[in-house]
C-alpha cells in the first residue's frame, strides 16, 4: 500500500471518533443524544432534498461535503452548544488548533483542500456555505420540535438566543427561514421557548 | 408551510430512525456497534477523499448521495449481515417493500428521484454505483481490521465468503481492491479469517 493511501486511511480511521461526540439535540421520539456523525449525515441528505430552496444556485456536491465534514474538528475541540455563550468565546481558537491537527493526517494537497472547505463553511460567504449553515440550524430544530421542544426546555433557552442563531438561516434560504419562524412562534406560544 | 415542504419534513424526520439500525461492524478501539447513519456518513466522506481511485470518472455528488441513502430501506427492512446467507435470500423482497414505503413520504417527483438513486446503487452498473459499492465494502473492512478482526472472528467468517463480497470492490476501484486484498491476506495469516 502506498504512502498516499496509508495517510488517507489514517484520516478515515481518525474521524471515526466523530461518532462519539455527543450533541445537545436528541433523536426523534425522545431518543438518546445525537452524535456529530449522525447530525452531519442528516444535514447532507436534507441539503440534497431541499436544494431548490437555496436563495442562490448551489453546487450541491460541495454543500454535501461541507455538511459532512463541518464538525470533524470537534473530535479534538468538543461540541459547543449553540446557546452556551462562555464556550462560544473559545470555540474559534479551539477549532483552529483541532483543524490543523486532524487534517494534517491527510496528504498535503488533500489537507489544504479539506481545510479550505471547512474554512469556507466557517466564513459564511458563499451560497454553498450559507445553505449548509441553514441545514446546520434546521436539522436540530426539526428534531427538537418533534420532541415537543424538550432540548429548549431543558436549557431554558429564550427567544432572543434562538432567533439570534436561527435567523442566520435566512442568508441561505428565505423559504427555510419562513418555516423556521413558523415553528419557533408555535414553540414560544406553547411556552417551550421563553419569550 | 406548504404541502411540498411538509412532505419533505415528514421524510426527514422518518429517516432519523436510521440512527437506530445497528450493524455487525464495531467502531474503532473496540467500540460499540455502528449504526447505518454513521456508516453512510463515513462512506460518503471516504468516497470524496478516494474518488481519484475510481476505475472510471465519477460524478462525486451522485456517489455521495448514493452512499448517504443506500441503507435507508433498512429502517423497515432491517440490516442484513453481509455473510448471513439465509437473510440474504429474503433481502431483495424486504428492501423493495421498504423502499416504496419510505420514499412515498416525499413529493412524487422526489420519490421517483430518490428511488432511482437507490435502484442505481442496487443495479451495480454505473461507475458511480460500482464506486459506492467499493466504499460500502471498504468502510467496514477498515474498521474491522483496526479492531484486530474482532467482527470476523466473532462470526467465524471464512476467506471464501469475505472474498466473495470484497472482490466486488474491484469493479469500482482496482486500487481499493488491491489494498483490500493486502488487508485480507494479513488477516488470514493471523487466523482472524478462516482459510
Amino acid at each position: 500500500m502506498d504512502d498516499r493511501l496509508k495517510k488517507q486511511i489514517d484520516f478515515i480511521l481518525a474521524i471515526d471518533k466523530e461518532k462519539n461526540i455527543l450533541r445537545q439535540t436528541h433523536l426523534t421520539d425522545h431518543g438518546r443524544a445525537e452524535n456529530d456523525a449522525e447530525h452531519a449525515w442528516h444535514m447532507a441528505i436534507m441539503a440534497y432534498l431541499l436544494r431548490d430552496y437555496a436563495n442562490e444556485p448551489v453546487d450541491i456536491g460541495r454543500v454535501m461535503i461541507m455538511c459532512l465534514i463541518h464538525d470533524i474538528v470537534e473530535i479534538y475541540a468538543g461540541d459547543t452548544y449553540a446557546y452556551d455563550d462562555a464556550a462560544l468565546k473559545t470555540q474559534k481558537a479551539r477549532e483552529e488548533e483541532a483543524k490543523q491537527r486532524i487534517y494534517s493526517l491527510l496528504p498535503e494537497d488533500q489537507k489544504q483542500e479539506m481545510m479550505a472547505i471547512f474554512d469556507e463553511f466557517e466564513e459564511f460567504k458563499t451560497p454553498e456555505a450559507k445553505f449548509a449553515h441553514a441545514m446546520d440550524n434546521f436539522q436540530p430544530l426539526l428534531l427538537n420540535n418533534s420532541n415537543d421542544g424538550a432540548d429548549w426546555i431543558r436549557h431554558g433557552v429564550d427567544a432572543a438566543h434562538v432567533y439570534g442563531r436561527q435567523s442566520q438561516s435566512r442568508m441561505g434560504s428565505e423559504k427555510i427561514y419562513e418555516a423556521t419562524d413558523e415553528i419557533l412562534k408555535e414553540n414560544i406560544i406553547k411556552g417551550r421557548i421563553k419569550p
